[in-house]
């Protein structure tokens, strides 16, 4: 074994960062004999320098993170500040300065990958980010290399552990949204603002990320389409409980049919209870993939937290050591498909809609020339009368979404329909 | 982009070997976009030349395994014949005269593993083995480089497909052991002699493979305690489901409690609805994982199968390939904590215990002192009478195997316990 130490900067001490820190002191005789070389912690930038950091000499500890990443004798930078600035420029100059990076961190790699991927390749350093995906679980490894020889067609997933928690606890007790949130925000759960949770931000970020490497295909943020959980309601859940579903916010990357295209939207769905994603529960994540040759697979863990979020940059860590080691890098960015990303409208699923319409004789065939007009096939249709008002659910065959939205569009100017309550795609058959 | 080919040998040219070759001509072009170079077939050593096999170019077929190992251009061979011999000279060879293995042949590398690897070593070459462990499910790169900062503490996994199948049967049918077997047999998931399945050989191979590589320790077959599922029952099933369990065949590699050692088996368990191996239905593999940091992971798909088993021969066909090009080798063997393998007395676990007794006063006390006598806590007791015998179903606390083992002749000495029906562990608590 090299005696010499790797050494490793660590940008943010927060709790990923001292869980990091924490981690390669109590098993660096683990670590050392894994990559074969010692590491050593050889500077901590901050913000705030005042801070009690247990188990981190106070020499370590620096607020110059852009000199750090300038020293010129680091190995590893390890980023876990999160957020654009002043991540991405660390970064950089961590790849001109000699420096191979593992970050946590979402936002950046999904707004950036492309560029900070570019960098690392001229600079012939590594760029790895597990952790920035689903936490601990195994997943951006897993697609980008044990399944390299295969051709990956769907990756959907439960892959912010809030919504989730919510979502399971609003399914479980028959609580609303708000109460639900409420219990996420006092056990710690939820952040003082959720809406980065709640609206889908987070999970699109993730989305853009698992597409682009499933789908060996550059696809940005602005490609993910958008939609929070935040006005599921509790009838939304009996509606699912009656057809044998749950519902899940979802991350769902997409291959077209004719594989000539892909997509990427975040959502809540309803999915049946058979499906694996459905007894994924509290803040848990998963993601479900299919593929050509391997089929169906899924991959389930903790998706967020200090320990879950260093193991997956320590588990790069030692990765990226090792190829220091020996000279070579890593699988970096592969975006040779260069396949387009298409809109929302195109996507094909199937939809469960709500109608509040006038109960009387005539209404179902109205409701259902409307669905024919727009080529939206109906697999059934639940009729409930109540004091001269009735409701009409109604699940759809698979259907283009900009079908499904102007068949929604003309339901509304139809007099005998009062209102469409919800609307909710089905997902997972 | 390198334009002269890899070249690659394949041995053996069944379900797996045609659909790997398969694979290769149709996905050419990713696969070459994937690695950097593209990959060419350079013969198939096949024992039956005269069978066809279509889209492989009949002068690639051969019959002289050794010759084509030994030509001295092939960068790397594909072993898909399985069994120990010729399996294992063939890999030797492949590594003497330059090419680096992929293999997916679970019993040679449960025997030899560690000579094998040492062998790749001496000569600067890769050996790779995703599919030889549940077929598709990216297991083995997870375990030994996502998870390789973290310290995983227990391997606990569903990872034989045919015995799933009859257990899963069994559980939903009522269906007995025989029948539930007949149906797989005829269904092609159990083969004309299922001993290796139902006797747990295949499983414990596995389980030797994957203790090594969480605990960074030499596993050898014969360290793996074995315990077929020929023997369970309808009345189990019974008895589970009144504990809201149901029954897997699990391989369980943990480590002890105070770190020290490491233990490795395969047996019918008990586990309790609500565990993720649980919903583990039919021929699917499901494997549960618990490390310091990540916390509880599993990794979930189809165990076996001409398809899946290729998707894990083509990861890490690219793998290979790609550490071919740029000059290096994988993360290899890795066995530097040379834990010692404990025997199956010092395994702690709980246990279900039917006992036939007389139905008569005093029968409890004297079966509750028997328990006390080897130092094994009941958890609870449930008696039953009929006809002037009673059934007692004893669930323990946690206790070594030695003093269940202890506990259970005692009993048989008894005068008041007619017999023993049924001892089986309950886990996954």
């Amino acid at each position: 074994m090299r005696t010499r130490p790797l050494k490793v900067a660590l940008l943010g001490c927060g709790v990923v960062g001292s869980e990091v820190a924490r981690i390669m002191t109590t098993h660096a005789d683990d670590l050392a004999a894994r990559i074969g070389a010692p590491i050593e912690l050889a500077g901590v930038a901050v913000r705030r320098p005042s801070k009690v950091r247990e188990g981190i000499p106070a020499d370590l500890i620096t607020t110059d993170a852009t000199a750090l990443v300038k020293r010129g004798d680091i190995d590893v930078v390890v980023e876990v500040i999160g957020g654009i600035e002043p991540a991405r420029s660390l970064i950089t100059t961590a790849f001109e300065h000699g420096a191979s990076v593992v970050s946590a961190n979402k936002a950046l790699l999904a707004q950036d990958g492309a560029a900070l991927h570019a960098e690392a390749q001229e600079n012939g350093k590594d760029l790895y980010y597990e952790a920035a995906v689903a936490g601990a679980i195994p997943l951006i490894r897993p697609l980008r290399e044990s399944l390299a020889g295969d051709k990956i067609n769907r990756v959907m997933g439960i892959v912010n552990g809030t919504t989730n928690f919510i979502l399971d606890k609003m399914d479980s007790t028959g609580a609303g949204y708000q109460e639900a949130l409420d219990e996420a925000t006092a056990l710690g759960y939820a952040e003082a603002d959720p809406t980065a949770d709640v609206e889908g931000f987070d999970a699109a970020a993730k989305a853009a990320i698992l597409a682009g490497i499933a789908f060996h295909t550059r696809v940005r943020l602005d490609d993910v389409y958008r939609e929070g959980m935040s006005e599921v309601t509790s009838a939304d859940f009996a509606s699912a409980k009656e057809m044998g579903c749950t519902i899940k916010l979802l991350a769902i990357c997409e291959r077209a049919a004719d594989g000539g295209s892909v997509t990427a939207r975040v959502h809540p769905a309803m999915i049946p209870l058979s499906h694996p994603l459905a007894s994924v529960r509290g803040a848990y994540n998963a993601v479900f993939v299919e593929s050509d040759a391997a089929g169906q697979l899924m991959f389930y863990g903790p998706g967020a937290g200090g320990s879950p979020t260093a193991s997956a940059v320590l588990g790069d860590l030692v990765a990226v050591c090792r190829n220091k080691l020996s000279g070579a890098t890593g699988p970096g960015d592969s975006a040779y498909a260069q396949l387009p990303v298409s809109p929302m409208g195109d996507v094909v699923t199937r939809y469960h809609i709500s109608l509040d319409v006038a109960d009387k004789p005539g209404v179902l065939a109205q409701v259902a020339t409307v669905f024919a007009e727009h080529g939206v096939s109906i697999d059934t249709v639940r009729q409930q009368g109540k004091d001269g008002e009735a409701s009409l659910v109604v699940v759809t065959h698979r259907a283009s979404d900009a079908s499904l939205n102007g068949t929604v569009e003309s339901l509304r100017n139809l007099d005998t329909v009062r209102g469409v309550a919800s609307i909710m795609r089905v997902e997972g058959e």
